[in-house]
């Protein structure tokens, strides 16, 4: 596997550990890859947060929206690679209330900013969005 | 100046360049350090546009709804580079009719993936978005 391979296999499994920790509701297991200087820019309001602790909050905000097992699954994943830095792309679908008793499927965006630290990919960025009409 | 600051001052400049370029309503100059492959999300649907012809339409759409001199800023710009693969995040601002005969401020989370070809920095993925109560 040449080092290329590697880093987007690396990668590509961070994604797979860190989507099962959100459908655990695990905290410790979605903030383990997380820069403490994390920059989210998720789809409800603040326009956006700075910091582990912050980001912390939007996955309370997620669960506490969410049924108890939260839907949470990515597709059409891809990974672009340097030996130092990446950016994912993919597709995210989540469930959650319609305000109306019923639960409605969200489908939004998602782009990851990652820099390699000590051999170990970190996520720096993550930007979570649905379109507006 | 190391190759990083190097790396990191032609992206700056190439974001300047950009917002100028739209600020004119020049395409040509709007797609300049674009991939043929670039994945496009954009604040309004569809969910994403795949390839130039595609990203010029969202131009198209976006000079169809801001008044003659588009206004396009960008803010709080960051720049993560490694020698191949980079991302940038930033804040934009930009006028648009608000529906009732006067104008709307909108204020955007913009990230940007790149990849140096053939060493010059290519606009490979652009996430433009605002969040949804």
């Amino acid at each position: 596997m040449s080092s290329q391979e590697q880093d987007r296999a690396e990668i590509r499994q961070l994604l797979v550990d860190w989507s099962a920790a959100v459908r655990r509701r695990d905290y410790d297991g979605v903030l383990r890859n997380h820069s403490n200087d994390i920059l989210m820019f998720n789809v409800p309001p603040p326009f956006q947060s700075e910091g582990l602790d912050a980001y912390r909050e939007t996955w309370t905000l997620f669960f506490g929206w969410t049924t108890d097992a939260p839907r949470f699954e990515l597709s059409d994943v891809r990974i672009t690679a340097g030996p130092e830095v990446a950016f994912v792309t993919a597709h995210g679908k989540c469930f959650g209330p319609n305000g109306r008793g019923g639960r409605e499927e969200v489908d939004f965006r998602l782009t990851l900013g990652l820099r390699k630290t000590d051999s170990r990919w970190i996520i720096e960025h993550e930007h979570h969005s649905v379109p507006v009409p």
